[in-house]
């Protein structure tokens, strides 16, 4: 499969096993085998100040990652789980318009180790950064510890 | 007003100015002046292996946080806007049933110290830890960094 077919693929993996994407509005902005930007409207996400809500930004960011990591697993013919371990995120400015995450892939030996270890001892740790950009300016700061473990088929 | 009453206007403020809120069935569990807990249930916030999805544990999470700065701040009389700055969360196990958030107030110093700020300065931080448990055991722990702005009236 192709990117393409790829993106539509996460996209309704989101919103079939994980509904409240759906209520989020989640959608696939871009794939590019190296980063994966997701979208979701404000208005679904607002919160009492009229800006995107907290809990909808992290959502956005922690599913980037999942999302990348659980492509790049997939293209390299892994079944596995993928989750969150641990998160720290950092919010510098408001988000008024539609939310926009992206995350990118760290360095090739990282993810290479992380590829190996899933492939070969059927577990694999990795760190992500993610972020929300309002305009150029970066609005939301998200770094995440995942673990993968390899799943049957 | 009693604690029953500043309970339910959280809640209602959840689902009218929070909307996604409302989608994932958050309710106020308990309220007793020094810890707020929140509840969910998990059908709305599943994920693709069934258990609890990260973004929901993290929104509950925030939210008993806020709201229990939201009903200090009203209960001293102060309309403040609350936001959270910065936040950590280590997710230690899965939650297989109803999502259960809790936050308590740290010591009186920290917490007169916040009341204080806002008062006096118009502004305040505070940090809040919070958790999820299953049984009695800790599932996700969080810690967030709020900060609190009074606003007119």
């Amino acid at each position: 499969m192709d990117s393409e077919t790829f993106n539509c693929n996460l996209e309704e993996l989101f919103h079939t096993k994980i509904p409240i994407t759906g209520d989020m509005r989640i959608s696939i902005a871009r794939y590019d085998g190296k980063s994966l930007a997701l979208e979701a409207p404000l208005e679904p996400n607002v919160n009492d100040k009229g800006t995107a809500f907290g809990g909808s930004l992290f959502s956005l960011l922690v599913l980037s990652g999942w999302g990348l990591l659980h492509l790049k697993l997939r293209e390299a013919g892994i079944n596995a789980d993928v989750v969150i371990h641990k998160s720290s995120a950092t919010y510098i400015l408001p988000v008024t318009d539609t939310i926009r995450a992206r995350c990118a892939l760290p360095g090739t030996p990282d993810h290479e180790r992380f590829i190996r270890d899933v492939r070969s001892r059927r577990r694999g740790t990795i760190q992500l950064t993610a972020s929300i950009l309002v305009g150029t300016r970066t609005a939301v700061e998200f770094a995440g510890t995942y673990a993968a473990k390899a799943t049957q088929g």
